[in-house]
């Protein structure tokens, strides 16, 4: 199966791009030439992970009928020092916040989705050493 | 130096995405419980692609005097069959229209980006197999 986006230069250093019927703008900073009319294209791999893993593991949560008040997927991206710079170390904190939260089963959750489900993962750690940790938050 | 996205859950399936300033919804499709008001998370990687080598090669053209009336980057991912599923294949093409453009220049802004700057290339580079061409447009 395959799967196609486009990414259309706008002008200047600003481009848009199309991906499942949606646009997203892209832009570089001011400091080199952009006008920040939308965020940089490289977060937007550790935004890819963060949404491919949160959704894995709000759809195992459900099924095992945990209930949460809040949850963010926290991923933090180390660069390399030298061109190309990419990510070669990426971690992923997710954060829970709800009623007797059961431990067990949010580490179940995190752990079927690094290990079995998110594709994002599987492929990034080809390429950066990825490592998470679980929060509750009071 | 590090960069962090953080990637919240809002109901259901949607999340959104804070990056660099910007606000990103994602969402799974309706087939699995969805309701489709973002693009899916994986895809952003494609798109995490195209917009970093598109900007290196955009930049690189401007410094050599190349005119462009249109460029698009359209990238397409191969998905393995097996969870977790990723892209293990993928193939960049430029497109470019313009008056008399240079072939050669273009491909060496597309060599250079490639080879030398696209942190995002470099990084899918370790986990799939990444092609390109250049077309240019009548």
């Amino acid at each position: 199966m395959s799967t196609k986006v486009n990414v259309t230069w706008k002008d200047q250093m600003a481009f848009e791009a199309k991906v499942d019927g949606f646009t997203i703008a892209l832009d570089a900073d001011e400091k080199v030439g952009g006008r920040n009319l939308g965020p940089r294209p490289k977060p937007l791999t550790l935004v890819s992970l963060g949404g491919c893993t949160g959704m894995d593991v709000i759809s195992i949560l459900g099924k095992m009928r945990v209930e949460l008040d809040f949850f963010d997927v926290e991923v933090e991206g180390e660069l390399s020092d030298e061109h190309p710079k990419y990510f070669h170390s990426i971690h992923i904190k997710y954060i829970f916040k709800g009623k007797d939260l059961p431990m067990d089963k949010l580490e179940k959750a995190v752990t079927l989705s690094q290990e079995r489900y998110c594709g994002v993962s599987e492929m990034l750690r080809k390429a950066a050493k990825l490592s998470h940790e679980i929060v509750i938050l009071d």
